[in-house]
């Protein structure tokens, strides 16, 4: 595995793999490695011949209010996993490698940022979105992988690539939960023993959620009452949101269709947590 | 030439051309083609061995009260214009086919996008901006040309490749005058005869700037209060703005200095003309 800081470097390297007729996957992170960024380069190498990983806790992304100075960092351990997963290019920028200079110009989002994670993040997206057209620049991968844990992230990087005509194919990959049902993220680091078995209610009202549908339930206000209810039934747990959107433009749905999506997300003490599940109708009727 | 208008046919013969080794020129135009665009093909011929011109006048940078509706068009012109010119390629997609659904995720512009012209034309940078991407990602030039009578539009787009990252070569070319030292536009169409003749105080107002520069002024309220007075002295010109700037960021300077750009906007009747000039400090101390 290559370890590259510098943005010319890589693009010096991967553009010789280009002209060998190698095809790239990007598998943009924030580093502090789990078994979901894993699965993402699993994901990748079966598509792509090389695999480039990068880590950069985005500054652009997190509000004056949320976690960027405490974000989880562990460049060790972080660099051990990639090697170990079959990375072969782990590209580590410093911040100003990314940001040498103001920026004038960035990605907006509209529409689909106001909503969801949106409504409590004003710019998030927006700092998403302009960084990956930064690593989809700098890398032009043929494919870049996205866990869909973050659903909104996804559809809006989805949307962006069709948008301005991005040549890259978006690669959703599924979410991959502990053992407890609860999604992995980097944030659960965050969470004491007692949130984390709290947590784990994010997963069980998902899945009540799905047997409701599977059941021939399509009134979405029904669906998010039960769901609502039995969250707020946890008393560590404190709703930010619950709802039902189109997966595609994340707008809201008011009956079940094949493109549903059930999204929350939930604060356990300081730390919130974010999980979804698509809603498949039922075929019995 | 070859005359395409979709998106995919665009970019499966630009593939061909790229295999063989041929490097790409992109020549992006509103159309109704007059000298200045002209010239930026030749330039792009120097440079590049595939020279692909896009027309398409742009709905997204128009505001509501605007001309789009009665922006000067004449396909059968430009066509042949192109032709003589030595154009490879001429792209003229269709709005349908640029923006097949609603825009959710844009190119946004701060700071450089709310002086000079984007003072009377919110919106409108964010808008030429998003179609540059959009033209870059589809085309992926090596090279692109655009006039340096739109100083603002150069600058903007220059910043873009640098914060986004983009793999291209932004080069500015020198604005083409008509004798009369107005500057060739394709809006200079709806100017009266009389109007005509009025607009040739923005070329001389400019010059006359350059002269005192020359001559040693530094203070660039003495030669702003010249230039003005002198435009002001024509009664068909309502002026818009007159401001130096710095030619790579536009933000305000105060003394001449090697990258200022002395730009202006003035109106004739209904029709908003633009024109720029470098200042170059003397040598003389």
């Amino acid at each position: 595995m290559v370890i590259i800081e510098e943005i010319a470097a890589l693009k010096t390297l991967l553009q010789a793999k280009r002209r060998m007729g190698q095809t790239i996957g990007l598998v943009p992170t924030m580093g502090y490695l789990h078994e979901g960024h894993l699965s993402l380069v699993d994901h990748a190498k079966a598509h792509a011949d090389v695999i480039v990983m990068s880590i950069f806790v985005n500054p652009l992304q997190f509000g004056p209010n949320e976690d960027f100075e405490r974000y989880p960092r562990d460049v060790k351990r972080d660099t051990a996993l990639a090697e170990r997963a079959g990375v072969d290019v782990l590209f580590m920028p410093s911040i100003r490698e990314m940001y040498p200079q103001q920026q004038w110009v960035t990605v907006a989002v509209t529409g689909m940022s106001d909503v969801l994670c949106g409504k409590s993040r004003p710019g998030h997206f927006d700092g998403v979105a302009t960084v990956v057209m930064k690593l989809l620049n700098i890398v032009r991968p043929d494919s870049a992988y996205f866990g869909q844990k973050d659903a909104q992230q996804v559809a809006i990087i989805r949307q962006m690539a069709v948008d301005l005509n991005l040549d890259v194919e978006i690669v959703a990959c599924p979410i991959v939960r502990e053992p407890s049902g609860l999604a992995m993220s980097s944030r659960n680091v965050y969470l004491s023993d007692a949130e984390r078995e709290a947590a784990t209610v994010l997963h069980t009202s998902l899945q009540r959620a799905a047997l409701l549908v599977n059941a021939g339930e399509k009134d979405i206000s029904r669906i998010l009452s039960q769901v609502t209810e039995m969250i707020q039934a946890q008393p560590r747990a404190q709703i930010d949101y619950v709802e039902v959107v189109d997966a595609a433009t994340l707008q809201p749905v008011e009956v079940v269709a094949q493109t549903s999506l059930l999204a929350l997300a939930v604060y356990f003490g300081k730390t919130r947590l974010i999980d979804n599940c698509r809603l498949e109708p039922s075929e019995k009727e």
